[in-house]
Order: structure tokens, then C-alpha cells, then sequence
């Protein structure tokens, strides 16, 4: 997906960027299609529209793609049945440009000289539109608008003769963020961009190799952690076993920062550091930056809950559930209507009264983002009688937007970068408003400050230093969109 | 329902007791029907098998029904237009018998001599058998194996000549529990049983009058909340304003103790309490009662949340979410086939290490059903690390089933009916296991023991002391089965 | 269906009466539900808009309906397994009053006192308002607008003990023209008007017992044909073999004219005569009446093929396909919209040059009904370079409508009503018309004129002098409409 | 697609060969898609199972492609909206190659350089599989198993400048039979083969330039028939108005034979003749070749009428529709099971015993390939009381399978391959066989006989001489499966 479109399919009724994807694959297990799913299924958080499976049976591709949640399209038995074999690959993501069409749902499949590909990724390519251009000067035709293809179509016309070479040299070709997974025949390969911004890992279940974008895919079929993906690295699963190979010279990783903000479930580990303690982390370090007169703590349910309690523990205050999230609601976001979207953000919290009325509440969300939904949540809890509203996030101001995978508004519709947090509470209508500094997230992340020379993590989003180039990012919107296809998507 | 069928569809995946409806009612607003969506969207937690609408536009009736769930049925716009009119009322449900099917979705429909009547109802007549087979012999053809059915068979046979009097002529030949909304051509009408078991509130939203199975159905379209409908009364809402009848005798209410401690939602409000203050004070008493040498309290989310955190506070222990719950995992659940719950079952909820490692674990629930979910989750905080497990229940051992509506399993699926406290710890795999008493669930709910003469509370499940006949209940399985309809359903 | 609702819904594309229904049944074969949809198959021509098949599997009933053709949604293999047992009966119908709607798609079921029933009939009630009111106003709640569910309320209200002695009571009640097949329990019932108005025949399958409204149903599963169902007869196929009952006095039958015009497959036999060979002889007859110097007799195809041909073979003048059917426009008339007819009446037909041009073109129909399609084939006839185009009607002027079950226009629309044949020939475009006498239609059918003292044939399309009693007839439309239900279908 | 998957897929069911397309395109007139959607409407006997249309308006494409029959998924009001624009161009398809599946569903599209590029051919290149192993080793990766994409990734390469100059540089480099329409942008190009063995022919409709397969489908729309598209010509319709281009020298046109005699409608000209005087002739001709004794000319309908009537009018015999077939039948047989197919075959026809008892029948069907279904329609015959059965083709015995898209079975399967016709009488229980002789073939279509030097005809179907190389035919059938693509459909 490139950059500014992105901006244009933010999730505005959530306020709060939309992680586009999350992968999944499995060599050398019964059922694979089966284990895929279930992996899939618990990262179903990292992407609602829709959500695709191939599998390898030893001799062809079997491939199924919807738009919906896994749950829903693949949970049945008969998937094993539709999608047999012991290699698979998966992908969920979220929508991204305009109506989310069936053409660019992933895994996409492409027959390529002596081998069948199958490529599911997760991120953003910086330099996938002026590939695409290249491509299609030269005789190419696309069959998606996804910057997944632009790999499948670098593989195709490599010289190379081994089949997973040429996805090798394809590897090299493309920038940005990206962790991938492959089925090249039947070889699963998996690959993650040169800074490690976007996160994969190794496991292993009774010998079969597995891969994932979260650990908590991992724990949900029982399999075990091995290891990260390094960055610049392909580990390629095979009948002669794994073997890791390198697409970009070794340099640390600089995972995204908002993966513990935010996306990552807060069961998973990343980076060695598990999620729900560095959220943890990031309420107790804002209890100690910030501290506050106040009878409760409450989050924003459910995000904000770890911070709020870390600020509870560090301030000795009362943790309530004074928001009380609907079970159902989830649902209702990935419909792509407005109307539906609007009902979506009125609906998915409620006020619980009886833990709010007549109290100073010190409300705690992950992040604030455009601020349109703090400040709803604001109104809804003082409506419930509260006292004092102070509204806390757990992680510094989000100044700049992403181009690596992540939906977030366009810079001017960041509530950060052209407010103070004196003004931003003000438009909130909350009695004080404070966020945790740069420096306070990274000892909550990293256990020590940020590094100037060379950053620890991916973190554009509060200081506006993007980690790699953003070669297409010069390009002018019209111009990009006309280019890409002149096939309107029913 | 019948009570006995109501067994064998308990939701064993979730183990949990399965409140069979919500309802929903409003008279006098524009869009009526989109009101009654939104406050039924709100009451899913009640059941997410099936809902239905009924609108009434001043002179026919618009009807709609589906398998699935409000938002994914009801949320879009054609809503307004196909179901026209001021007036309206819904339903959500659980799946009762076998395969649901459409034709048992309520509400229910007939046009009767002179009217249109649709009728929806939570609860359980518990001479629904009886009647119906009265009605049977003299001619009557149900379309349904609802008990609803019997209600509206009951009302077309009436000799009075008034339309809402045949209703209510109706209401009185019933027993059992039930909190019902109907229409009467354009009259909307809200009943409650002779005991007030199941809850029902009227609101008003700028004139319009609502009535709701919980508050937060109030809250969720901004309707201020009037009453609770009483025990044996009718309230008719019509262009002459709001009438008041009674169809039983003036008694105390005694209402389902299972709606405070696991069924309604905690920022409801019934019969004057705060359903999130009553599972605090639950844990809090539990504290006081079974004071436990731990490190952690860890609640089993969402419906043991609250009962931790008073647990954690009066107990002056940390609490954490040391179990995660999947936010995708509730669609999961109404699935039908056995294969899709075990899913569910094993895929609901998740350990945190990061909270759990080397700690001694305090677990609460709201409820010890079979203890088959109950023993995975023991399992699996162990698992993850856990030096000790002890595991609570907020409120006293379950030894009966109930027939007032709530899915349950048969009395001898229910692990606390034949066992002790210490046989359900080692069943468990659990280090310890304690119940809140009788009289601690009292003082949480009703802030007062227990009456054994004239109980607060219908308290059957822990003492199997029944507050009504059940008529039906001496009928053999079989006959039942076989009287209700030759028909098989699709 | 209601006389004057009828003729609402008369298929104006088509300009052809419509026939509600066909029915067949069958007891005592295996896979009696295939049989049913194969014998359904075969009498499509009778009703495009539903079907549905009820299968008995020795102790329940299963039941399966559809809008839409047979073939489509009982062709496949899982039609046995679904609708599983030795015995079954089914329906195909013609939409009737406004959109069609599932639940009056027949069979229609119902559970009545110690045992199942369901009811298919071809035909329509005379009086099947009056029984509604009466038995609405006894309390009765009817699930469905169809006059058969009349059928099925008048059983369980009978006070026979023997369930089919209650069917035989209910059969005795009603007026009109009805051919039925009903189950009661395991029991396979077939039953005709008094005055033998709507065809049912009975043919046996190896042992098995078959009925169907036409022969050509009994030839397509290879049973066959015994005999036909006497006017005012049941006759019940149980385990104790064949037993006829009379629920009406013996009375000659007088079967409807229109089903040897237009309705009848031309390969089936009504009352022992070639439904082929009655057309042949209209068309022979036509010739001899109506001589016509012509150089080709062209057929409006298919219906208008036999008498056509018969016309050449008496005339001697050459027969020419001068028009030619789409093979695939027979789907585009069951679609309900408007626009999709008027797509249907332009495509149905196309015009031969070939054969037509520079011709004088003798063109003949089976019948005029409103006059517009035959004005639009006039006008392609011409425009393909015909010389003279001379219109032919195989019957006599239609001027009255049917209350019998079939879809006409009101009187009004009958072109026949208010224009003497040179009138029509003016609106037609056509340089002349003419039509069978009425003589010559009993001539070729029944080989003798018609007897005005007991005429041979229901004829009222073209005497007005109808058979029966019309007894709803009197009812204001309005009135009617209002009564028979307040939901409106969706 | 390739020959011998072709023969994989002869609708064994019909008997019949099945021509696999028929291709629309209109330039210039409002609701492009509307008319493209009632032009593909009266093509559809040349292919049911699936359909697509694309339309341009005046910026971008928009295309909707789909298993099934037109009307019923293009005849809504919804099409124009949901294809706008002024051109565009639709396509009908038979099916082909084991399951249909929508990525072979034409027309195709493709974005090239600097331009959108949509295709729609009926008939079959004879060096696909040639050209596409060349284009993937060469980096192209195809998303469909189609040869129509050869032309798109043919297209998409050429170094030429203008973009309808590299499908016209594409069209020279295929060969085989086709009849193609196209879009490049906002110009409909229309482009038939070197022979001109497939139809297309070009109209006008008020200024608009419109194509065809056929001239009924100018008929449909009330287009005018301007003139056929030459052998090797392109025309291109474009704001500049109609442009022709030559791809290949001119030569003399060899229409394909069986277009005459079984594929085209018999409303059709096919080269300035009538198809439905042609097959009259057929008939006429055999009646003199072959004078046979009977009392009867019976057509197996509806594609032996025309040639029953000839032989009927040459030999004075009377002509009876003997054989009725099922208006509803047609849908069953795009029905892809082999169950649904074998209900289609026993159930496409019923025997008319009124016409054919104790008759000499004279059958004529338009040819006889397998002989399966003959066998049992003179079997069915015989069963309604015929006493003498003599089967008659109208064209000579089909020895040769097609290579130019026409699904036959496989030359071993071609009944007159290996037996004379007495053997086959014999087969068939015919009590006398004959086929129409070559030279009468020739004489009743080109009113000559055969230049065997330079034959007007394709008719390898009788001779065995094709009339282009058949580049593909030596590849082994397994080596070509498993080249077209590693992927499995669904």
C-alpha cells in the first residue's frame, strides 16, 4: 500500500491506527491449513477485513481467500478438506484502499517459471510504486494494486534459476517494512526487512516449523519459541531442514515502538520484552513523570488497562473498571460503511456510573491519535458524574504519520502536531491533559534512554526520523492513483 | 423453552449458564425500529444466537428475524426504511433446542381477531406443556415449538373483546418467569412476571416511552431511566398515554440472583443496584471469608473482573490480567457444531506469563459450573508458570439447575452437586478452591442475610429452593419430545 | 388465492393466463423426495415462481421450500438425504399476490392433534375468505395468506377422531376448484373438486403409489397411468393399500377448457384425450371454419405449434418456424420486477425473415388475451418483410376471467371483452383475425358440441357461465385486503 | 484452450458438440453495458455457463464477470449503474476445463503501459501453449489458465508505441480460430481469424458501431447488419470513426461448417445465407438422397425442426412434433455434476405418443456424435408405440474432433469414426440409418459442391482436413496439465 492512501483508510471511527497485517505459516504438519487458521485467528487483532490461506499438498497450491474474519471463513471442518497439505501460509489484514476488494486480499499466488509462489506480507515497501512502474513498462501486468505483488513479479523475471533464489533477489530489491512469509513450492520461507520494524518469529511444534508475526500464535496452536527473524534475514524451511540466509548486510533491529504501544497482543513477547510489561512500565513511569491528585484510575478499556494499572501500583490510587467495553462491538468496526462506523464509535464503550460518579478520574488510554474519540470518552464520563476528568497517555505525543504498514490520518489530522497539550485538552474538554515523554517510553520499552545516534526503536511517529528512504513518497497522489490500475473495483 | 430440552443445549463450550433473551420495546419515536436495534446491540451479552424486530407503522406490522448477530443483521441503514414506523420491539436469544431455527425467532407474529400481536419474552413458562397441549386438542396449529406461541394462541382464543385484554387475559394463565414486550396493533405492552425473576425497566426518552431487559440498553440510546415494570404488572403504552395493570397479585420481587452475579451487564442497574458495585462487594467479601496467603489476584475476564478487583482491594493484594481474553473469540461461540465450540472453548482466553511466573495465583470467577472450563484455565496458568493456584468463586456452590430460562446443565453435570469444596480443588488440579456462602452473596447483592422465610433473592441454583411451580416438569423427556412437533426442522 | 387478488398479478409480460400450480405425490418408493422433484420437474410449465417438497420418513416430517425452479433447488444429491423417506408430496406455483413470499410457498405444514398434516392444492377456494373469517374469529391464527392453509385449520378443528377423517370432513367445507395430495402422518391422500374442474391422475410405480396433475409427470419417473381421480373422490394410500371415499356426489366432471388450450403439456392425456391432438384438431378445425388464402401458417411458438400445424395439414398450405424462442428467455419471466418482464416480453420471440418475408403469413396463437403481445409479434412479422399478416386464435374469444386458480386480467383488460373480432384485428395491426367458435372448440376436444344444458367443459373464459358458487366474490377488495393479515412480508 | 482439455469437457450429457463463446461489443451508444448484456442475451445458446462484461467510461473500466446465465445476472436495473460508460464489450462462455472457475471467466482484462486493455474471443489458438510457455520463461506471470491471456501478455509486451498497435502486433503472432472484440482504452476493436472459421460481423445501431458472433444479436437490439469482419481484418472503432487493419493476407473465408448446422440460431446469416434456409436445404437434400417409406417426419427438437421440415416439404411426408421438449431443461445443463447432467439427458425430451403411435416414424436430428442420446430417443420412440424407427442425420458422419473451440469427445468417441452406418443403425436400434453426403452438405450451405482444392468449408469434422497448423497438438496432455498452473481451483 503506499503511504498517502493509507492516510485515506485510517480508521477514523476507532481513532486509532490499524495495523494492516498479520502473517502466519507452517511446514510439516498435519493439517497445516488448520494450524494456520488458529494462528491467524490470534492475531486476528492485527486486521479484520479479510484474511487468506495456501496450502502446498506436496504437488499444487490450494488457496481461499475472504473478506471477514477467520473465524468466520475458515473455522469450519472442512477447511482441512479444501485446503489440504503440510505447508501452508496465512495472512489477515485490514482494509486499506477505498472498498476492500477480493484481488488484494493475501496470500497472493502466482505461477512463476518451474515453481508455484505464494507471498503473504506484513508492512509497507517504500519504492513499490516506482518498481510497479518499471515492471509494467516492461511487459508486466499486474493482477492486484498490492505492493505484494510487485515481489511476486521481481521473482518471476529474476535470472536466477533456483525458485527461492529468485525470491532471494527480489528480497534485495524492495525497501521499507516488511515481515513475510512464503511458500515457494514446496519450500516456506520467511523474511524480515533489514531493520527488523516489523516483527516475526520462529517456533516449533513437534518438529514442524513455524512462523508468525506475534508469539501469541505460537502459544495458541502450542508450539514453541525458537527466535526472531533477524533483520535481513531468510530462514527457508525445507526437506533439508532450515537454513537461514541473509538478503541485507547485520545491523540491529529497530522494532516499531508501536507494536508495544499499541498492536501486539500484550500476551506476546517481543524483542525479548513482554508486551504487557512494558505497558505496565509506561503507567508506572507516567505515575512517576506526572503525578496526579485523583480518587481513581481508569483506562480505556481495553488497551489502556495495563498502563492504568502500572499507574495505579505506582500511585497507589484505585484502579476501576469505569469503562465498560462492549463484547459485541468488535464486529462492527470492519463494516466499511460510514453509518456503520458512526455507530461503531458510539457504541463500543459504555459509562459505568457507579465507579465514576462524584470522583477525580485520572483516565488513561494507550495513545491519543486525532483526539476525536478522547474526547467523546471524556464527555461520557464526566456525563456519569465525574468530579474531575484528567486525561493520561501512555506514550508521547504522535507527531508525524507512518509509512510503514500502518493506517494512521494525515499529519494535519494529528491532534499532536499542531496542539500543545494545554490546547489539546482544551479541545478534549478534560480538566488536565499529560502524555508520557519520549524518553519515559523508551526506559519503559528498552530500560534506558533513547539512544540520538542510533535508536533503539522505530519511533517517526514522535520525532518524525523515519529508519529507512520513502522513495515514493515524492510522488503526487493523482498521479500515483491513475497509474495503478484504470479497473475500478466493484 | 421446557425446562428439560433447556438442559441438553446448555452451552457446554463455555460452561457458563446461557440467559436465553433480552427484549426491547419503543413507542412514539421516529425510526423506531433502528432504536430498538441499537438497545437490543446493547443487550447481546444476553444472546447472540438469534434476533428479530417488529415495527408497527400506525397500521401493519414489519417483521425481521435472523440467525446472528444485531450489528451484523440490523446495524445498516435499510433498517429505517424496511422497518417502518414509530413503534417497535426486538429480541435477542440464545440457542435452545438443537439447530435454532427461524421459525422459533422471535418475536413472534399473529394476526388474531381484530389485531396484530407480536409478542418476545425472556424467561421460561413453566406450564408452557400443559397449556399447550389444552390448546392443541382444541384445534389450535402452532407454527412454532416456542413457549412464546402459547401466549399468542392463548390471547386469539380469548373471548374478551378488547385486543390488549385478551393479552393480558393471557398473561394470566401463565406461570413461570418472564419479561415480555408485545404489540397490539399500534399499543406497546411490557409485562413481568408474578416475582419480577427476570428484570425489565421502562425509560423515556424525550417522551418516548422505552422498555428495556437492563439499563444499559437506556443508556446505550440516551434514555433516561423511569422504573422497573413490577412484579404482575402490565404497563400499556398508547396514543392515551401510559396505563398500569396488574395480572397477579401485589408480592415482593425476588429477582434471579444469577442476573447479578454473571448475566447482566456491570454498568446495569437492577432493582436499584449497581451490578458492577454488588460483584465488587461479592469480592470483597470473599476476602474477608476466605482470607488466602498469594501474590496475585488474577480474575477469569471479563465477568470475574470485578469480583477481583474488590477481592484485590478489601485484600490489599496486587491484581493483574494474568489471563487474556481474545477480542474475536465471541463470534466464536454461537457456532453450532460441536467442532466450532471446542474451538472456542480452547481458543477464549490466554495466560500472560509476564503476570503469572513464579507467583502464587489467586483465580476468580464469577461461577463454578461443570469446572470443565474452570479446570483448562487451572491448567493453563500453571503452564505458564504459576507456583500456586487458588482458585475462587464469587458466589456459592451451584447444586440445581434452573427453569426459569438460564441454558444450565442437567443436576448431575453439576461438578458442585456431588462434590466438596476439596474434591472440586483436586478436580481442578487447583492448590486451594473456596466459595462466597450463601450469606455473603446476600450481603453483596441485597446488603442484608438471607430470609429464610421470605428469600430476597430466587437463590434455586444454591439451594434448590424453586420460587414457582413447575407444572411441566413431571413430563417425561421422550413425550415431550414427541408432542411438540412431527416436523423436523431444516 | 382470491379471485379478485388474482387478477393483480396475472403475468402481463407473458400476456398468457398463468396457472397457480402442479402437484405431485407419491408413497411406498425409495427416495420418494427425488421422485417428487422429478415429477415437480416435469410439471414446471404449471408454475415457475416456487416449489417445495414434504417428505415423511415413517415417523417425522421433513420439509424443504424454495422460491425459484425445481431444478435449481432439487436437482442435486443432497435432495435425498435431506428430505429422507418412502413417501412425499410437492409443489410447483405461479406467484400470486404481490412479491412472493416463503411462507406461502406450499406444502404447507402443521402439527394438529395426533398427527401431521400437509396440504398441497392446485386450484383456488370460492370460498375460502368466508372459512377464514369464521375460523379467525374462533380463535384460529393463521401463519400464512394462502387459501390452503384454510384446508389445514378446518382439520384441526375437526372433531373426528381419525386424522384423515378430519381432512375428509375439511374437504367437504370448501368450494371451488381444487386438485390436492396431502400427507397425513404416513398416509398419502389425493383428492378433486366436485366438479372434476382442476386434472389429477393416478399412476403406479412398481407397486408405488403416484398422483400428479398431469400424465406427463407419471411418463418422466417411467410410472404408469391408472387412472384418473374422480370429481368429489379421496383417495388414500396407506399401509393397508388403496381406499377411495367420496366427499362429494358423483357428478360428470367438466374439466377446464383453458387446460387443453394452453395450460396441459401437449404430451399429456386429460380424460383419456391427447392434449397434442385436441390442439391439432382446433387448429384443423380453424381452417375449416376460417379458410384464408395464405402462403405460409406460421405458429406464435410453442403453444401455438400443434394448432398450426394442424391448420397446414387441413389447409394444405406450407408450415414455417417464421418465429423463432429463446431458449433461455422461460427464467426471465419468473423475475418479479417490472423491468425484468418488459425485458422478457421484447426477447422472448424473434422473427425469421427467412421465412417470413415477402409472405402473406397466416400467424396462429393458442389465445388472445389482452392483445399486446400478439400486437408486438404482428408488428416483428412485418417488420421482417411479411406481405400480409392474418391473425388466428386457436379458441374463442376470452371474456370472462377465471376464479379456478388461474391468473388472468380483469374483464376489463379482456380484449375480447369490448372489441368484436374486426376491432381487434384494427388494434392488432393485422390485416385480419378470426377465432374457433365455440363449437369448434368442443368439437376438438370433446368431438360433439357443446350441451347447454350440462356443457362438457368449464368454459366460462368464453360463456361467462361459471360452475360453481363464487361466494367470496362479493367481498370488496379493500375489505379483503385489510383482513387477511396486518404483517406485510418483506 | 487446448484441444484435448477441450474433449475432456464435450458436454457428454447433450451429446452435442458445445461451442464454447459468443462475444458482444458496442461503441458509441448510452448504457453500453445494457445493450452488450442483450446482445450476450441472445448469444446464449453458445455458451451458458458463464458471462462478463466490460464497460468503459470514457476514463476508466469496469468489469463484473459470473458463473451463470445472463439474465440472470445482468438483466436488473442495476447493470447501467453498475457498468457505465459508452462502449464496452460482454462475452458467454460453455464451460471448459473441469470446474469453471471465475478467473477464467472472459472478457480478461489486463493493465499495460500506458493503457487498459480488455479481451472477449470465442474459438481457440492452436499455438497457446507455445506462446505461453515463452512468455513465462520470460517473466510473465498469468493469472488465468485461459489463451485469451496470451493476447493480453503478448499485448502487454510489444515494444510498439500506440497502444492498439500491440494487439494488433498480438493478433499476428497467434494462431487458430477466433472471433474477438477488445478494448483499449476507450476503442473497440473487433479482429476475426486468417479463415474467418468463427462468425463476427459488425452493425450499426443509430451512428453506434456494434459486433457480434451473430446477426440475431444485432436483431435483439434493433442494430442494422452493416457488414461480416473479413478473414485477418481488424476494425477499430474509435473517435475517429472505423478504422480497418489487415494482420494477416487476404484469402478467402472458410466459416466452419457446423456453425450451419448446429451452432448458429436458425434467425442468423452467416455469410449472406439464412441458417435456417440452410438447414431446410439439409433436409430437402436428404429427402432426395435418401427417399425412405414412412408415415411421419419427427424432428428431435429444437435443432432438428428446420431440417424435418425440408425433408417433410421435399417428400411430401407429414411432419409431427413427436418428440416435446422441457422449456425448463435448458438450466439443468449448465449444471456442473455429472447427477444433474444425467437428469438432464433422460429429461430434455418426452415422447409425444399421440403422434408417433403405430407410425413409420422418420427421425431427424441435425447430427449424430456419440450416438448416446440417439439411442435413447429412438429407444423412447419405440416405447411410445412407434412401429418402425428411421433415424436420419442432416449432416455426414462426424469423424474428426475440432480443434477450434468446440468441445467434442475424443475422435475414439465419434460414433462414425469406427463403425458404417449400418453398424451404427444397429448401435442406435434404428430399423434404418443415413447422414446427409458431403456434397450435399455443400450444395444446402455454398449451393455447390466442394472444391476439394480450395474447400469453402472448415469441415475437418468430415474430412479430417484442418485448416490451420495445430501447433499444440504434439504436446503430451499429463506435460501440459501440469504446466498451465500449480494452483488447484476452488
Amino acid at each position: 500500500m503506499t503511504p498517502d492512501a493509507a492516510t485515506l483508510t485510517y480508521d477514523a471511527a476507532r481513532d486509532r491506527p490499524a495495523e494492516e497485517c498479520g502473517v502466519f505459516g507452517v511446514r510439516g504438519a498435519d493439517d497445516a491449513a488448520v494450524l494456520t487458521a488458529l494462528g491467524l485467528h490470534s492475531l486476528q487483532h492485527r486486521g479484520q477485513e479479510a484474511c487468506g490461506v495456501v496450502a502446498h499438498d506436496g504437488a499444487r497450491f490450494h488457496i481461499e481467500r475472504h473478506l471477514g474474519l477467520v473465524g468466520d471463513n475458515f473455522a469450519g471442518q472442512g477447511a482441512a478438506e479444501r485446503l489440504p497439505g503440510r505447508t501452508a501460509i496465512g495472512h489477515v489484514r485490514y482494509s486499506t484502499q477505498g472498498a476492500p476488494v477480493l484481488r488484494n486480499v493475501q496470500p497472493l499466488y502466482a505461477d512463476v517459471r518451474g515453481a508455484g509462489v505464494a507471498v503473504a506480507h506484513n508492512g509497507n515497501l517504500t519504492n513499490a510504486r516506482l518498481l510497479r512502474e518499471e515492471l509494467v513498462s516492461d511487459g508486466a501486468i499486474f493482477q492486484s494494486t498490492s505492493d505484494t505483488e510487485v515481489i511476486l513479479q521481481l521473482a518471476a523475471r529474476s535470472a536466477r534459476q533456483k525458485p527461492t533464489n529468485r525470491l532471494i533477489e527480489a528480497l534485495k530489491q524492495i525497501e521499507g517494512a516488511f515481515a513475510l512469509v512464503a511458500l515457494v513450492n514446496d519450500k516456506l520461507i520467511a523474511a524480515r526487512d533489514p531493520l527488523g520494524i516489523r516483527p516475526l518469529v520462529m517456533g516449533d511444534l513437534d518438529g514442524a516449523t513455524v512462523f508468525a508475526s506475534e508469539t501469541c500464535a505460537l502459544d495458541m496452536i502450542g508450539a514453541c519459541f525458537v527466535r526472531e527473524i533477524e533483520p535481513g534475514e531468510a530462514v527457508i524451511a525445507s526437506a533439508d531442514g532450515l537454513q537461514s540466509q541473509r538478503f541485507a548486510p547485520v545491523r540491529a533491529s529497530r522494532p516499531c515502538a508501536f507494536e508495544y504501544i499499541y498492536f501486539a497482543r500484550p500476551d506476546s513477547v517481543i524483542g525479548g520484552r513482554s508486551v504487557y510489561e512494558t505497558r505496565k512500565n509506561m503507567g508506572r513511569i507516567l505515575a512517576h513523570e506526572r503525578p496526579t491528585p485523583a480518587d481513581v484510575v481508569v483506562p480505556v478499556p481495553d488497551s489502556g488497562v495495563p498502563a492504568a494499572l502500572g499507574y495505579a501500583e505506582a500511585s497507589g490510587l484505585p484502579f476501576e473498571m469505569g469503562l465498560i467495553r462492549g463484547h459485541f462491538v468488535g464486529r462492527t468496526f470492519i463494516q466499511p460503511t460510514q453509518a456503520m462506523r458512526d455507530i461503531g464509535v458510539r457504541r463500543k464503550h459504555s459509562a459505568n456510573a457507579a465507579a465514576l460518579k462524584g470522583k477525580r478520574v485520572l483516565l488513561i488510554d494507550d495513545s491519543i491519535v486525532r483526539g476525536t474519540t478522547s474526547r467523546k470518552i471524556v464527555r461520557m464520563v464526566r456525563d456519569a458524574g465525574a468530579a474531575e476528568v484528567h486525561f493520561r497517555s501512555a506514550c508521547p505525543p504522535i507527531t508525524h504519520p507512518d509509512f510503514y504498514g500502518i493506517d494512521m490520518p494525515l499529519r494535519s489530522e494529528l491532534i499532536a502536531s499542531s496542539m500543545d497539550p494545554a490546547a489539546i485538552a482544551e479541545t478534549l474538554e478534560a480538566d488536565s491533559l499529560a502524555f508520557l515523554s519520549l524518553d519515559g517510553l523508551y526506559q519503559a520499552i528498552a530500560g534506558e534512554p533513547r539512544n540520538p545516534q542510533n535508536p533503539q526503536l522505530a519511533d517517526h511517529y514522535f520525532t518524525g526520523e523515519y529508519p529507512t528512504r520513502l522513495m515514493d513518497h515524492g510522488l503526487a497522489q493523482s498521479d500515483k492513483e491513475r497509474q495503478l490500475s484504470l479497473l475500478v473495483d466493484a
